[in-house]
């Protein structure tokens, strides 16, 4: 029989906010992939030990997945890890790559599964709260209501035509680029700026205001913009 | 002493979707809000109850949420509902509002939150998977990566103009108007489109390509529109 592979969101930050289907494939599974060499710094697998202690006695596989802006170099390193994978698939076992936030949305899970899917390989993505959520939800307030359009970039590019969108803006993967950022959001005429900063951990940041706004964008900032209402 | 307010996302459909977190809270709850009168038509309240069966013994306030474009009427509704959950509280009571999806997004219980904030009570969201990730999942497929943008449009208002934006667009609430949302859709090039309705339900439906939309968008379809990518 042959393996699959799942990808399985555990949020961003807060061990509760886990599902019950991550916790149970996470257990069912027989190999574990994490993002990161150093398993005491990968933040996704620390977030699932805390939601499930037991999880050391899973055989886990921790690969550095390397960010690079060089598309060439990002692929050989995906490929690398997932002919380690295919092997694991092959011979029938259940392979699941932890992912921070939610599969769906910039993981690096989704270009595993798109060499495995090319191998007629089975995959599954399980759900995670994603950073759009969870940030909102720290910050206590509702991203979009009625007919509010939401818009989400990641990254810095082409941000004054992107804070133009009507609704909400969410700026994520600031990186390094901070003092830019805040520049182009000082340029707009009303808006509310508010941002988290490591979401769901015992380190979580609120901001309010671009003023607060930390100087360093490196350490998972989501940054949220919203129209200011006319008063009625 | 005070009580307070909580908003519980309990994701789409999948009663597995559920965190631990909105588990624990539910369960810690002295009465549980609902926007169905009936609670056996109430989806919020049947996807909490098959991750937690105990939850008949949790005193519920069912009431009819009516969806009107009235915006005088919807706040008239909103109050009404707001000044018994108010009482609840100040008898310090801990009460939870039920929410399909994330209270963040489009929610009905944002509006009473807001309602709450103004009278000084506390108020916390707990997010639950939202659609936008439980649909992609369900596709199995990602929605966004590297540095793809993301936009969400929540009825049918300008649809042609929001079919520009780069990246994955999706479409929420279509209601009645499938038959001009797919004309709209068929005048765009180089668009890939899948759509899911019922996400996480034993309903549950995968669409692929325009020509299998259903004609009828109103139970809870959400549409996701992705450029064509470019061969390389």
């Amino acid at each position: 029989m042959r393996g699959r592979i799942y990808g399985i969101g555990v949020g961003t930050g807060d061990p509760e906010d886990i599902t019950l289907k991550a916790i149970r494939l996470i257990k069912e599974s027989d190999v574990l992939v994490c993002p990161r060499k150093d398993l005491t710094k990968c933040r996704a697998y620390q977030i699932a030990k805390q939601a499930i202690p037991e999880i050391g006695s899973i055989e886990t596989l921790a690969f550095e997945f390397e960010m690079t802006r060089d598309v060439y170099e990002c692929k050989r390193n995906h490929k690398k890890i997932y002919d380690i994978v295919k092997e694991l698939v092959f011979a029938g076992k259940m392979v699941a790559f932890l992912t921070i936030g939610d599969p769906a949305l910039y993981s690096t899970y989704s270009y595993i599964a798109e060499l495995a899917r090319r191998d007629g390989i089975e995959t599954y993505s399980v759900s995670g709260i994603n950073s759009i959520s969870a940030c909102a939800n720290s910050l206590g307030m509702p991203l979009c209501e009625g007919e509010e359009q939401l818009h989400v970039i990641p990254d810095t590019e082409n941000l004054e035509e992107f804070l133009d969108l009507p609704g909400t803006k969410v700026i994520m993967k600031c990186g390094g680029d901070m003092r830019r950022v805040k520049e182009k959001l000082k340029k707009k005429r009303n808006i509310s700026v508010y941002a988290v900063s490591e979401c769901g951990t015992g380190d979580e940041r609120c901001y309010r205001g671009i003023g607060e706004l930390p100087e360093d964008g490196r350490y998972m900032l989501t940054i949220i913009v919203k129209t200011k209402e006319e008063k009625d």
